[in-house]
């Protein structure tokens, strides 16, 4: 059944095309804003081709179709998406670029939505395709919108205020950052189309995308510090309007791209990474000069003032209390089998509801039982569902969107009864050790997260294994869970660092993990705030990790006789110190665990 | 006096740019073929301002003249050159193309010899100069050369053969792999201009450029496995001929531009570190396309070939013995006042003399006592000479010549009597920490040597101490002892590291260092060679490192307190190895010395 509607919406896609005289179109998983979570109006791949994963894209031509996926969604594409209907293509292996110079006919015109590309990805395919006689051609508007019959019409949450108390700097203030910036680069404006940068520079919030808390809409930044704010005119009350004040003019979302032709003659920054490319050709067109730069929100919104440390503080004692109560539920209930991966996701999302200021997940549970760990990026549906069987390995990620702070922690347990094995135990150790490298890291200013990254793995080297992701990523404020630009993470290859330096007041993660495949997969992660680090004698500014997260980690599956004296005092201490955090948030059974789980190793 | 030299020489230079219609000259440190070490022919910088260091420019205009030179030689620059007639200029604060725009005069005529700069450096300086409506103009000979009344000649020296029993592959064998990559490229071509590229391609050696066993000549290599050595006849031998064999062709060095005029018509690979802007222009002139390649010869010089280590071994082995009967001597003579730096460099020279197979020092060597030797490039002459003092810490850094191998060796020793101090002691025992995790590192392929460069910083960073160099760089067999592509340094910044992945049979130095500018530094240094692990369990391929440098490290300077016992453990069997491997070279008294050395600690 299902394959068939994919099918039928794969033909009336190629009829669409017939009509607007095209021999192909391409489909991403995308946004007008670049987003890493999109809207459900804008899930255009899932609908076409029924593939559920984050990241992925299709190429549809007249006689065949592909989807365009990452190693991470190898297993879980078989399990969505026909191959009759659409052929696998593994990236970075292969592009959208090199499979359309080995497939479209010469000569072919294919069309894209401006608004869902960057504008390198559009000259880079539209090389490709000039070299065959071909052509990428952009849409006026989007061939899989007029087949899509029952599309979600955009969310219509009106966007609402992100009060000083949480944000700690106020809007002007931001505003006059950013127009200072314009004025040292010589530019007139800036186009802010990255939804946490709105949210960021305005002080408002809003929920028209799962999991990230920001309203869609477009500002343009200019170098007086007044802005313009485009946004459905539904979702704008009457506190936002006198929150912005007299120098945010709102207009409404539809009439920003005109806005961008009003630029004629200015210079404008764009950024390559958020700024899609009709952004880019409405400006050229009109006579406006891009000038590809840096979204200059990015780096002072990944550096954190006191007010948001404080809230992440705050956010990350109340969440542990709740993964606390989580991972006592665990304890007791698990081993008496009958528990799944979706309950626990219900259970998990209940204590965190407890606290009364839960506003949303800030990402997507995952829940993943026995071989369902060895998928980093899994995600539990009422087909995918699998028991926690009694004696296994069971991990789980998750993250909160609170007032004061973003969340993100994982927990690998095991669950009783019986004992892990020595494999587990080993692999367990050599991921904390990493872990407890990168929080007791120590490092000059100027150091960039590529540069710290082999601490969280060398363990794990010298057992010849390794994990096939990032160690860590930035975390916003009551903003994405997936924030740039630091990272730590390796500097090439995929899920590649940056060269950002860490400042003092950056949030990251460090989740070092091994999975393998099949069996079982261990993930543990905190959260962490760079801060300065005075020390004796010092020559020029040093920085290291403060801790944020607090929960117990199961010393079930460390194996103490890996561990350096050193390490074990990292682990002691942060247990005191979540006892001492969580415990006058809990009772009863829950304390007693909590006590328990915080002895000393 | 000499002031008054470096000021008529400059008056001399000026004279000649006027005649000439210049407005200016810029003058590198550079040879034909880019070396890191030049001949004293291609000395201009030195005899033009008196600047003794190996990196380092000068700008001549009209009324000012500049000198550009790194962090390295700050103090250097100021006793050696007169600031009266060379303002200092710190790279990469400026560059050519940023002074040239704000202090040539509008529409000046600049000119450069395109034999000695980078295609890239002609290009940026250019539009520089062209924003001021001024030009940059390739001299036809070079303007230093015409009032340099005495420049010494290009050197005499023969080329030699390097026999296959060193070189471990034939000179048809390394043609052919480069043929095969010109037709996988679809080039016809390849211009070979690195010395050391060319010396290896045709297993060849010279003795034209100070410590560095190469013969000033080009190559260029065919897709059909021919090549055509450039080179002065009068270096050419029967011998040399006779090795070449009938495929490749001698031809006079003169006439090279001549040769790429021929070229018309065809693709050629440069490589823009090595091609020098003269060959790409003659290229494009005569019509041919010039492909910007990395010198395909790089990546098969640097990965050794079983030969090749085997004979770096041996080297390392014969240059181990020299340098414990200097650190015996060291042990001996110094404590008693009297030493030198320069009666050190003499007494290690002397000792490697004795091994009979010496062909040359691989660098100057860093004799280097108290202050000196916080300057990690220091080099010693007569006016800087200092004493050895009996109560300090002396720092050696040198390297051999050996028809086997190239050497490149540090020791940071305690001259007695009395103690080191406990700061002495905390420094030196934290750079030698970080060498162990070096030494002792083991990663996956596909790892780049900056990946793993915080390992060795990592206990001087959590001291609040860093050091402002690369942790490691290539080495030759029996060539440069500097080689890339590989790098264990910082990924940004000085020196930065390469995203070169390690390959096993590449050769890296490891030496981490500290400096406190004013009183001492410390470095400890050793070669070693990636070598595949075989690791149980292991998923995918992993490396790590052959230790190839045996001497003794000195234990006086070592607070064992802070070592973990993996790390004793490493000290001490590298110490038993290290007897083991020199005790059958050494005798008497020094082989009494060197049991006590190789004590465990």
């Amino acid at each position: 059944m299902l394959m068939q509607t994919h099918e039928s919406r794969l033909s009336a896609l190629r009829e669409e095309l017939k009509r607007r005289g095209l021999d192909g179109f391409v489909v991403p998983i995308s946004d007008e804003h670049m987003s890493e979570y999109i809207g459900a109006y804008a899930q255009r791949l899932a609908w076409l081709t029924g593939f559920g994963g984050s990241a992925g894209s299709a190429i549809v031509l007249k006689d065949r179709a592909a989807i365009f996926i990452d190693g991470r969604y190898t297993i879980q594409v078989r399990e969505q998406v026909d191959e009759r209907l659409f052929e696998y293509q593994s990236v970075p292996a292969t592009s959208h670029a090199k499979w359309l110079a080995a497939n479209a006919p010469d000569g072919a015109k294919i069309g894209y939505d401006a608004w869902l590309h960057s504008r390198g990805w559009a000259d880079m395919v539209g090389k490709a395709l000039a070299k065959k006689g071909g052509e990428l051609v952009a849409v006026s508007s989007n061939p899989v919108d007029a087949v899509w019959a029952d599309r979600p019409a955009p969310s219509p949450a009106p966007a609402v205020v992100h009060d000083e108390s949480h944000a700690g700097r106020s809007s002007a203030d931001k505003r006059a950052e950013v127009a200072d910036w314009l004025k040292a680069e010589g530019l007139d404006a800036a186009v802010i189309s990255a939804l946490d940068s709105v949210a960021w520079l305005l002080n408002i919030r809003g929920a028209d995308v799962e999991r990230t808390p920001v309203a869609l809409s477009y500002v343009l930044a200019h170098a007086d510090g007044t802005a313009e704010l485009f946004i459905a005119p539904e979702k704008v009350t009457p506190d936002l309007v006198q929150h912005l004040g007299n120098a945010v003019t709102v207009r409404p979302r539809d009439a920003f791209e005109q806005a961008l032709v009003g630029l004629a003659g200015k210079s404008v920054a764009v950024d390559p990474d958020y700024g899609v490319a009709a952004i880019s050709s409405a400006l050229e067109a009109a006579g406006a000069t891009v000038v590809a730069s840096r979204d200059p929100t990015i780096l002072p919104r990944a550096i954190k003032n006191p007010v948001e440390q404080a809230g992440q503080r705050s956010a990350q004692a109340r969440d542990g209390a709740a993964i606390a109560k989580f991972l006592h539920w665990l304890s007791v209930e698990a081993p008496k089998g009958g528990e799944t991966e979706l309950s626990a996701v219900a259970a998990l999302r209940g204590f965190r509801e407890e606290t009364g200021l839960l506003k949303d997940q800030s990402f997507d549970t995952i829940s993943a039982a026995g071989p369902h760990a060895a998928i980093p990026h899994y995600r539990v549906d009422e087909d995918s569902n699998l028991p926690i069987d009694p004696g296994s390995v069971f991990l789980c990620d998750s993250g909160a969107q609170y007032l004061d702070g973003t969340t993100d922690i994982t927990r690998t347990v095991w669950i009783g009864p019986g004992e892990p094995t020595p494999e587990h135990k080993d692999r367990f150790t050599r991921v904390l050790k990493g872990h407890i490298a990168i929080a007791r890291a120590v490092f000059p200013q100027g150091t960039n997260g590529s540069q710290l990254d082999a601490f969280a793995r060398q363990y794990l080297w010298q057992a010849g294994v390794d994990y096939a992701h990032g160690t860590g990523h930035g975390v916003g404020s009551y903003l994405s869970v997936h924030e740039g630009p630091q990272r730590i993470a390796k500097a090439t290859g995929g899920q590649a660092g940056t060269t950002q330096e860490l400042h003092a007041g950056m949030i990251l993660s460090n989740e070092p993990g091994y999975y393998k495949a099949g069996h079982f997969g261990i993930r543990i992660e905190n959260l962490v705030l760079v801060e300065p680090r005075a020390i004796e004698g010092a020559e020029g500014e040093y920085l290291g990790f403060e801790n944020l997260t607090w929960a117990p980690i199961d010393a079930t599956l460390v194996d103490a006789g890996l561990l350096t004296p050193q390490e074990v005092e990292w682990w002691n201490a942060y247990h005191a110190r979540t006892y001492e955090i969580l415990a006058p948030q809990v009772e009863g059974a829950v304390l007693a665990w909590l006590e328990q789980a915080c002895q000393p190793l």
